[in-house]
């Protein structure tokens, strides 16, 4: 699956690099792998120590590796110091979806006669752009996809095939979305009158920073009054969902599973594990880690790594633990009144 | 993105709740946000005793209050006893997707011969109505959204784009489906025969009440024999799983990421949190409410809040806890035997 | 709803089965039921103890069950050892969808012209195949799916309606894919370079063996180099999200809501509850079954069942037990200290 639709060269990498060369820069090479893997077509990166032991061994056309690796390989080397940052760099030389964008929109794409398409825009089969759109140069629309009325998106943003954008989304550049993601769903507001529930309006909208990606069947709701806000460079995973009027600050990472109730706002910088949950109306601070699976139902107002929950273990064990759960605040009140008994003997 | 397309004047706001107003009542307002946002052309609300302080400084056209706060309000007044009713209530006329329905098929949408349509159906762009299919009055069928082979749709339900309602659905009036949602999906059903599985045709269907609303990327299977069932008035959030053959009572509301198991019956007025799971085949009774992220593994019957898990905290002070967990029958056993001996001496 | 659009004997039945069947084989049945519910035109089933006591009394054209149990069966019997997997079996006769499959492809589906179409393929309204695609015999692709570039498809497989297999995607034999799910998504791969991320161009895909189904809303992720597997007979569930390079064994079960992070191998035969999260880069062996909601951070290397978290009680008393999980290892330490104190008397 590592192919590219034009030949690249070693050169060609390690020009995307910026860094010098001195094997046979002219060598094609085919793809990106792992140490162990790789073939004499394909580059090798060496990012995590774990790996090292395979570096003697390797078979690759040239490593990406830390200088103080250096003299350890066997074959070419491209030496930088954040070799991970520098494979992240050329993997995009070597994604096949780039070459396969063909400007234009496509026959059976629907498109509003007031939307207004920038240079180089893509918009694939059975896509469909309603009224007041803009869709900035070099956006791709793929096939299946839905923008609603009156929503922009940003230059050389990509929504992948079946994607939707509801109305009055603002969508900034660069910006990814993946298949089955839905950004600008109403949130969940309803005021109850006693017997039953009422609808509230979401009248607010959603708004998606520069280099923000979304991941599969992830929801963004849209707020009930202002918007939600996603701020630039947050990246979140698959089957994430964010409620409306909720913001998240620059450069945070969200990984699968997470879920963020009404209002909460998220500083920058921060990483919320996979299956995180976030009660609503919480601040949390710049700088916060939360371990997978937590449950935060407070503010957290320092930086640092939180958690809650307990970790596996063998069900007959569990049981026995789990049972004594419910009779933890016994144990402590016994335990006060033996200590309290043992001072006053 | 508050804004309607047709000029909304005081008295209309007015006359839709039935309050009486002595304010200039032909002002034309534009939408609805917070006391502290609100701007002269906006209506404010006070349904939260925390915002009071921000009504003596409000620009709002007019505030919508409780009668005991009228006399604090520094603008024409709307006063009601459930402010946060009236909010829910007023919100609608300001929703823009409703100015923007045009009865009418898509030339793009696919409509079986034999589908039966109501007065003023909308069918948006590449939409699909599979045979057998009958939509009620005033239907809108968003863009990309199928609705499965003998499925009916009840008056005044609006499917968003790309919603999928599989085939043998019924779906009664005033239901709201977000985009991205599932209605009536394979059950997960299969029997093993000591070396593999086997699939278990899902032969139910799924049956949603009047006035539900499933959020986005949501997915509701359908049973293996009966059928699953949705009271009315049911509130469901986005990434929200129900399982084949559950039942869900009247004017329950379940947030996001809940996920239900096969077979089990909740309730009337319940609501679960965030993340809530429940294993399969429980019976929850009528107004039970589950906190956030709690697993329930056990029948309740009991009205009431039910709870599990703990919160986060600091991860260095979390990892001490947590690994006493996997020794707290050992620690209740020696906490009993203490105990013993102290009472022996 | 269980109902098919052609007549089905008692006669067909007993043939599917491979039984012997001495009643009436010719009267029509019109589907399945419990045996409680069951008709004089349904087949029913006992495969469970539980409901042993609703033989008796059964109106059901005929009961399938275990010999030991057919003296007391009141109408004609279809004896099997697994009443369970017979019932699986006799199920497909009845799946109405099965009937409606017309070959061809549908006026508005598009088809790229280098894509290979098997005999019998169904191609429903707007779905899109692109170029490169094979899909193998009687392969149906529901109205609206997407199925991306280079991607191949085996024979029998089914992907209903608004599915997306995005580019590259390797998908076995008789699988199902159930709407809304996205099989090859983007991996969540980013580098830091301290001040935020870059994407790592996910460029492996994702392989699916075959007999494999995937849920409602399910997300399974592409590989970053290499492919994320998932062996043959792999059933996943509803609103499941497997991360990049994950692997799954033969036969393994993986129920609603289950989040597998990036890298996890899980063996075969095993069982995920309900919302179980697993961490990145861990090996669960062979016939491992981890009970809903845990979650699982350490490498599991023997069979077996395990478990985590603490069921849901009453909110008061959970209030006061959760507090003391924050004081646990406080109160182990004065447990051991109360000990020492008493041992030393």
């Amino acid at each position: 699956m590592t192919h590219a639709s034009h030949p690249i060269t070693l050169a060609d990498i390690a020009r995307h690099l910026d860094i010098a060369f001195d094997g046979d820069a002219s060598r094609p090479i085919r793809g990106l792998a792992t140490l162990k893997e790789a073939g004499p077509d394909q580059v090798a990166f060496l990012a995590n120590r774990a790996y090292l032991k395979d570096l003697a061994s390797t078979r690759a056309a040239a490593v990406l590796l830390h200088p103080e690796h250096g003299k350890n390989c066997p074959v070419p080397r491209l030496e930088t110091e954040n070799p991970y940052l520098g494979y992240a760099r050329i993997s995009q030389l070597f994604d096949p979806l780039r070459a396969r964008d063909v400007p234009g929109v496509h026959d059976t794409a629907v498109v509003a006669e007031d939307a207004v398409l920038g240079e180089g825009v893509v918009i694939q089969a059975n896509a469909v752009i309603e009224s007041g759109v803009t869709l900035g140069a070099h956006v791709v629309v793929g096939a299946g996809s839905v923008v609603g009325a009156d929503s922009s998106i940003g230059d050389g943003s990509r929504l992948h095939a079946n994607v939707t954008v509801c109305h009055g989304v603002v969508i900034g550049k660069r910006v990814v979305l993946q298949s089955g993601c839905v950004i600008g769903g109403d949130g969940f507001g309803f005021a109850h009158d006693g017997a039953g529930w009422h609808k509230i309006a979401q009248l607010g909208g959603v708004v998606l920073g520069d280099d923000v990606e979304v991941g599969s069947c992830s929801s963004i709701d849209r707020g009930a009054l202002g918007d939600t806000l996603i701020g630039c460079d947050v990246k979140i995973d698959s089957q994430v969902q964010i409620a409306h009027n909720v913001t998240i600050g620059d450069h945070s990472a969200l990984a699968g599973c997470v879920g963020i109730a009404g209002s909460t706002r998220v500083g920058k910088h921060c990483m919320l594990g996979g299956g995180v949950g976030l009660s609503g109306h919480l601040t949390i601070c710049d700088g916060v880690q939360v371990t997978g699976m937590s449950l935060v139902t407070n503010s957290i107002l320092e930086p640092g790594v939180y958690s809650s929950g307990t970790g596996a273990m063998n069900n007959t064990q569990w049981r026995k633990n789990a049972v004594r759960f419910k009779q933890l605040d016994d144990i402590a009140k016994r335990l006060n009144k033996l200590e309290k008994n043992s001072r006053s003997e």
